[in-house]
């Protein structure tokens, strides 16, 4: 029995005896069983980066709103200075909700200093993965700390304004040929800014992709912005497929700019947008 | 020029420029105009049954967080002995903040001076749709008030403890054979409950569904209550498949009872649950 069809059968099960109590008195067809119940595939989580305007504790309260676990920190819930002790009490704290703190970034590394230090804070934390933006001088280095420590480098894009990953193929080619460890946090919504088709930037990047950032956008140029999903101009049923299609199972995080002081409801629509096109894929 | 492609033109256009604005240094494609833009078909409202702890104003402030518009009104919004100007002032207050409130429900008849007031309500207020429960004995009278004002009567199946109708067969075998504007407000969440599974009655019943009550349940038993989609045993997207298959073009509307203090995150995410899975169809 396959993880979905065993899934299937616990939530089903119990189901004979409320076919026959719930039951009317009409011949009707009981609740056929041979129909798949879809659980969500895949992982939606929130970059904080989004709640950058509530502490730490007011992000526990609203991931469990959101009834969502994965979050990917950014400075302001675990700066980049922090010793060891301050790292365990805030991921502890987390964990005690239910949250899975699995990522950190956006992380800006300017020199080997701070490169050292993205990689010290993310071994204290116990992250797999670093969403990074290295400078292109620091490439080699940054190489050098990942075979060191197997966390892995996933560099943002950034749109037409954000040197120096204004695009996706800009970083991947950066990193393609290096360990494959290396690879990308695909920003959808600035890979769009910048003028790209995301299903066509998946398809060609894909063995690379590590992380993405999701949301919708109002246009696809410089001035575009994030809004909620089905409000702006990507796609995003067909990003997801083109994702499975790579064969993506990393998050599907959710980093949204706007609504900043109260962001609940978007990005309540936006974790359900993407849900539901994950349980329809 | 279908409507689809007219709104991705629209939706699409000052892509060129973006393409040359936002091309990096690279030899890269530019965003490739052939891949459609998918916007969110049908339509998600809220029955206001869902926000029974909160006045017509703070309604309308969930609504615009919520980003939707089609709203149908239960009783506590909008007193069913309300007079011509308290429903103007009401719905009036509501058009004024961009809400759709089409229809009413659910309103439940126990004699014919209460058919006479539903069926006068809804024509003051302008509703084209009555989500009802008459008793059985009441639908010759309900037939002809249907035929006097053109109004359709949507009647709302409860689950197992529901009398008169905890099935949606139930309520059709009542009304298959009587004028074509009566038929059902399917309510997922109390078919499943019923132990039925909507799709199969969805492809029985689709010619007389004028309405939906949307939501997951947390299981297929009189047991089951409200959950946030994704977390219990309905498949959604087959039952939203069903229904486009049938050519249903009504309203995808939830009804939630739980959480009814703070309701938001709930409405919000299902909201995109739906959204997603209609963009993904």
């Amino acid at each position: 029995m396959s993880e979905l069809n065993r899934r299937n059968f616990f939530r089903l099960s119990g189901l004979g005896l409320a076919a026959m109590v719930g039951r009317s008195a009409l011949a009707v067809p009981a609740f056929d069983q041979s129909v798949p119940v879809k659980s969500v595939s895949g992982s939606v989580g929130i970059a904080s980066y989004s709640l950058r305007k509530f502490d730490v504790d007011q992000v526990i309260t609203i991931m469990e709103k959101l009834h969502l676990q994965k979050i990917s920190l950014k400075s302001m819930h675990l700066p980049l200075d922090a010793d060891k002790e301050t790292i365990n009490t805030v991921l502890s704290k987390m964990h005690d909700h239910g949250l899975d703190p699995s990522s950190a970034g956006v992380i800006y590394m300017k020199s080997e200093d701070e490169v050292d230090n993205a990689f010290r804070y993310a071994q204290l934390a116990g992250f797999k993965i670093i969403v990074g933006v290295p400078d292109y001088s620091l490439l080699d280095y940054v190489e050098k700390r990942v075979k060191e420590t197997d966390i892995t480098l996933a560099i943002h894009n950034h749109g037409p304004d954000g040197m120096p990953y204004p695009s996706p193929f800009m970083a991947y080619d950066m990193v393609s040929e290096r360990d494959n460890r290396m690879g990308l946090c695909l920003d959808v919504g600035h890979t769009v800014r910048a003028g790209f088709n995301p299903v066509d930037v998946i398809a060609k990047v894909g063995d690379r992709i590590f992380e993405t950032h999701m949301r919708d956008v109002s246009s696809a140029s410089k001035a575009g912005r994030s809004c909620r999903p089905g409000e702006g101009v990507i796609d995003l049923p067909a990003v997801m497929k083109a994702l499975q299609k790579v064969g993506y199972t990393g998050s599907y995080t959710i980093e949204y700019e706007e609504e900043s002081d109260d962001p609940l409801a978007a990005l309540a629509q936006t974790a359900g947008y993407l849900q539901g096109i994950l349980a329809g894929l």
